[in-house]
């Protein structure tokens, strides 16, 4: 029954980016540490053997997974508009786009947010992580000194409360699918930024 | 060498609260489902057999940790300073009063916010935990319809923000020890009910 096209067919249903959507969603639900690469290769439907021609490890599905955050926060803190202009405004771009990105790339972030270090891989990851971080506690200092943040709060307990927030989201989003990226984005900058109280 | 004496000493140094307490430790360093009895008992520094001795089982201390961190909720959200005056004064003790509850017990709330339902133990501390969420979200409603929070943004979705932010700081408290629950408090009213912009 089984033809060289529907092979074909079954494979190219099976490239690259599809074998990384798959296997994201499998290591969000079961953990990393909890997958097997058995696992993969039923949620591929494929069989143990045939997963090695779709990928070498798991280990570098986790590396590409979580390049795909990465990458995006990096673009972002590398972006024109995260480097001119007031520093509250520009930490006030880098907070929207944050939500835009997190939700944009959820299974990817989310993923990244449970990364603890537990190989080489993960230690790298949180190092990259921790480079935003510091771009981003830069950040809120530089507008802290500009005048542009309350002068009666730390700076860094700022950072993390803000980011705090932001990473918040990816625990409860899927079950609040009414709000846009949009929307969330606006009502975290307006409580964060204006504040909750008329 | 093992006189009754310090048989007795032994015993006595796993009280109820000590056994929970280094329980709840091992649940959120493995995971509670990656728990086994025989970790329980190596970390008490008991035998696999005497462990039974402190504990009928698993289930009993996750059901006893989680009611730590919710009878705590509880206690607050029925408070006295929880139900008179302006809702969005209220709102803020109770945003308050939760940061102090989540570092005073931060090992129970960090067991109840990885809770995803896998069992009816689970199941009910999840369903206790959504009763309080119901509460907040009445209180944000509330303060909107009072006046007292800016209009322009959806109260159900500055609920889940503004206890995002809260719960957030399970997270990562840990690694920024220098600040005391108060100065989280302060600097979380700050951000999120006056707003970061000056």
């Amino acid at each position: 029954m089984v033809t060289p096209t529907s092979t074909r067919s079954r494979r190219r249903g099976h490239d690259p980016e599809s074998v990384l959507s798959i296997a994201v969603g499998v290591f969000n639900e079961r953990g990393y540490d909890g997958t097997s690469m058995e696992d993969l290769a039923r949620a591929l439907g494929v069989t143990k053997s045939a997963i090695y021609y779709h990928v070498p490890g798991k280990e570098q599905l986790l590396a590409r997974a979580l390049d795909r955050a990465l990458d995006g926060l990096f673009e972002l803190a590398t972006d024109e508009r995260a480097a001119t202009g007031p520093a509250i405004d520009r930490l006030e771009w880098v907070v929207r786009q944050s939500v835009r990105l997190l939700i944009d790339r959820l299974p990817y972030v989310t993923l990244l947010l449970r990364v603890r270090g537990n190989s080489p891989t993960e230690q790298a990851a949180l190092e990259r992580r921790q480079e935003f971080d510091v771009f981003v506690g830069g950040l809120v200092r530089e507008a802290a000194d500009e005048g542009g943040i309350r002068p009666d709060v730390d700076p860094a307990l700022l950072t993390r409360l803000l980011f705090g927030t932001v990473n918040s989201i990816a625990e409860w989003y899927r079950t609040a699918p009414g709000a846009s990226a949009e929307d969330l984005a606006d009502a975290l900058v307006k409580m964060a930024f204006g504040g909750l109280r008329r």
